[in-house]
Order: structure tokens, then C-alpha cells, then sequence
């Protein structure tokens, strides 16, 4: 692992006006955060626009270009408020079209249990031209990619069972490292020694969160690098410095 | 309440590694966005940006340009990695300067415990030069506003207090009421009632959520307007045109 290897990041535009209504709590950043850290790839800026066509196209022609890939949720479902295709299309200049094996599917699973493949039902095979299927088996809904682009759903579980489906098939770089050290005082009193720290160890960024429990003060460190041996050595470094001043810590954090 | 009446709109910038890690779940947007509804105000874009200042002006600058309030969470504490103040400042080009009731307050609080303002203390007094303070009762940080700029903790329940100091201070327009109604059936097989009722009520949007519960499928209907006849109205079509086509619905939402 070397220094000048190469950093893979991403985007992500959360697609819905119940989130910035505040009825959803949005859960898929910090699952979509997650999983990418373990790829290898960085989200680097996450815009939540609400569901009117000007605003989806204007964040993903920011956000594609911008970074390595790009993900959005919600919006690919049957109804008239599911405009994320429509979206990414008018974004990329290209048609939407019917996906032949998103068609086939639906045949099949509606014909399955006796229905027959409505107008409004096949609105979930629409793609825009040229992508292909993110298949997941949590539902029959597929998510769609096309160039970096990557469709996920708006329901959480479904965007885990296609992040099941990509996992493995982006390509990424060196995962983000972590540790995290916890002090029962507060952040204040240590900022000196972190900033120290973070400053004696380029390639390591130092985190600071504090939070109040138990009627006390305290913060968690985390401190972050892509490789191994620095991260170690910026952890020495930290505790060192928090013994040395007479601070109790606690190693994984609090 | 008239069509012409004005729509105040807000932007949010949630700033913080620790989000894009995937480590800590947002809990701001929803709480924000919540508040901004009673307040009469419509939260319209959020970027998620990591502590890197360049970032931050210029999520800033957009998003306080954008639209009538701008929010930001995170970033305002005393360590080497609360940089949101230096950013704002930056973004309006302004000084950073010590506010004298801040160091007031600092000075009481350290002084009351026997303790010395440290500069590292002092940290928590800087703002950008023009800016006035946002009181909170849950901690000694205070706020800190800007003309249309709120710059808000980054833990939840500190937001929350500032949020509870400046209700009620900020003007907006007629709230969005929103009504839901459940259904536990597929949405596709709804989606021509829902188009065809949204079209006929122009001043009404429909979102449709959709879920997998106890092994089954369903979707809330969520009937927002900022005129309570006219959602009255649609909420009533709505049920009339579900009834009429066989599906049993839920008012309230399932």
C-alpha cells in the first residue's frame, strides 16, 4: 500500500420528498456509507433533492461527474411520483425504454399468480436506453446501472439486497482504517493533544465526537487512515499523549 | 390562505466525516425538517459534505443563495476539526472574531468551576464577525446566526435546544398539511387512481411509500397541500376512487 494509490470515490442523491419532509427518517446513507467503505470507495457528498425532475437531473449531472460512481435511491417504483428514470435519462440525453429482461420478469411473476402485465405494472421495466439490471432477492424490482450510475430503491431493505447484488463488482482502493479511542472529559481539554497528533501523522485524520451521557461529558477520537501502520502508530501517539497529560481513555471507545 | 401566498424554503449542509463514514446515522435532517414544517418552512435541499473547508464554502454558498434560510449541522466545537465557523466566514467574507458575550459565558461557566479560559476554551467563542448567538438550554455552546445562516450543533438533542431558542423567530408561510391513507396492496395496482386523482387536484401532491410487512405488500399514500379544503377534497376522492375499484384502505395509514 502506497501513498499515491489511488482514492475511488462516490456520490449519492437521496430521491424524496418524505425525507425532506421529515415523515422518513433516512436510513440508506449510513447503509450505503457502510457498505462502500468496505469496497474500497469514499462517499464524498450525499444531496437529498426533493421528487421534481429539474432537481434530480441538475444533482446527478453534479454528482456523476464529480465522483467514480454515483448511487441514488428511491423513486423506481409503478407510480406517478417515481420519476428517478425518467430523471437519469433526460440527465444522460438518452430515451427511456422497455428493459427485455425486466419485461420478461414481470410476465413471468404476473402470470405466475394469474394477472396480466398492465401498462402500470410494466412502468416498472422502463430503463433508461443502454442500462443494464442490478437484480436483488428481496422483491422482484430490480435497481438499475448505467456508466457509474447506479438506481437503488427508496425502501432500505431492498437497496441492501441490490448492494448484496454489486458487492464485489465495483472497483475500488485501499479501505478506509479506523480506530476509535473514548475520554469521559470534555473535548476541549484534549484538543491541544489532538491536533498534535493529527498534525504528526499526515496520512491520519482525527475525529472528534463529542456526546453527553449519563449526566457526563465525554468524546469518542477516531482516527482514520488507509494504512495500517500509520493508523498504529497516530493510536500510540494519541494514547502517549492522553497518559502523559493524565487523562483516563478507553481503547474502541465509549 | 391563497395560491399566491409566498413558499419559504430552507437548505440544510450537515457537515461531517463521521456521516459519510457511515459510522454515526444522521438524526438532523429528520429533526430539522420537522421543525421547518411547523415554522411554516419547507426544507428543499440537503448536502452532506466531509470537514474539508473548500467543501463546505461552497455547499454554503450555494445553498444560502438558493434559498430563503440555510441550516448547517456540525463542525462548531472546540477542536482542530470544528472548522464550520472558518468556512462560513470564509463563504461571506468576513473575519473570524471572538463574540464577547460567547467569552462571557465561557468565562462565568470556567470560572465557576475553578478552571482558566484556555485558548483552547476561547475556541468556542469565535464566530464569524456580525454574528449573533443561538441560546440553547441543554448546553454552555451556544448557536450561531448569521444573516439567513444557522449554524447548529452536530449532536441531535444540543440541535434540538437551539431549535426550541429560535421558534417562532423565523417567518414562513402556511404550513404543509398532510394526510395519509394505508392500503396493503401492491402500488402498481393503484397507480392510474393515484395519477388520475393528483391530476385533478392541482394544488395537492401524492406521494406513494411503499412497504413489505408480515410477509405482505402495501403502501401508504401521503396527500400533501398547503390548503386544508382542497386536501380534504383530495383525500376524499382518493377513497372514493379506491373504494369504487375494490381495495380496502386505511385512513391514518397502515
Amino acid at each position: 500500500m502506497t501513498m499515491s494509490e489511488r482514492i475511488y470515490t462516490a456520490g449519492l442523491v437521496v430521491i424524496g420528498d418524505e425525507i425532506l419532509s421529515g415523515r422518513t427518517h433516512d436510513r440508506n446513507i449510513a447503509q450505503i456509507a457502510s457498505w462502500l467503505q468496505v469496497q474500497g470507495i469514499r462517499l464524498s457528498e450525499v444531496r437529498v433533492v426533493p421528487d421534481v425532475t429539474a432537481r434530480i437531473v441538475e444533482a446527478v449531472n453534479a454528482l456523476r461527474e464529480g465522483y467514480d460512481y454515483l448511487f441514488t435511491t428511491g423513486g423506481i417504483g409503478p407510480t406517478h411520483d417515481d420519476i428517478t428514470v425518467d430523471a437519469v435519462a433526460e440527465a444522460l440525453g438518452v430515451p427511456v425504454v422497455i428493459h427485455s429482461e425486466a419485461r420478461a420478469m414481470l410476465e413471468r411473476h404476473y402470470t405466475g399468480i394469474g394477472k396480466e402485465l398492465t401498462e402500470a405494472r410494466l412502468r416498472m421495466a422502463r430503463v433508461p436506453e443502454g442500462a443494464d439490471l442490478i437484480p436483488n432477492r428481496m422483491s422482484g424490482a430490480p435497481g438499475i446501472r448505467i456508466g457509474n450510475i447506479h438506481l437503488m430503491a427508496g425502501v432500505p431493505h431492498i437497496t441492501a439486497g441490490m448492494l448484496d447484488a454489486l458487492t464485489g463488482t465495483l472497483e475500488g482502493g485501499a479501505p478506509l482504517l479506523s480506530e476509535t479511542i473514548g475520554c469521559w472529559t470534555p473535548e476541549s481539554e484534549v484538543s491541544d493533544i489532538l491536533r498534535q497528533v493529527e498534525k504528526a501523522h499526515e496520512n491520519c485524520q482525527i475525529g472528534s465526537y463529542p456526546f453527553f451521557r449519563e449526566g457526563r461529558v465525554g468524546a469518542n477520537f477516531v482516527i482514520r487512515s488507509t494504512d495500517a501502520d500509520q493508523l498504529r502508530s497516530c493510536v500510540d501517539s494519541l494514547c502517549d499523549g492522553l497518559a502523559t497529560a493524565g487523562f483516563d481513555f478507553t481503547p474502541g471507545g465509549i
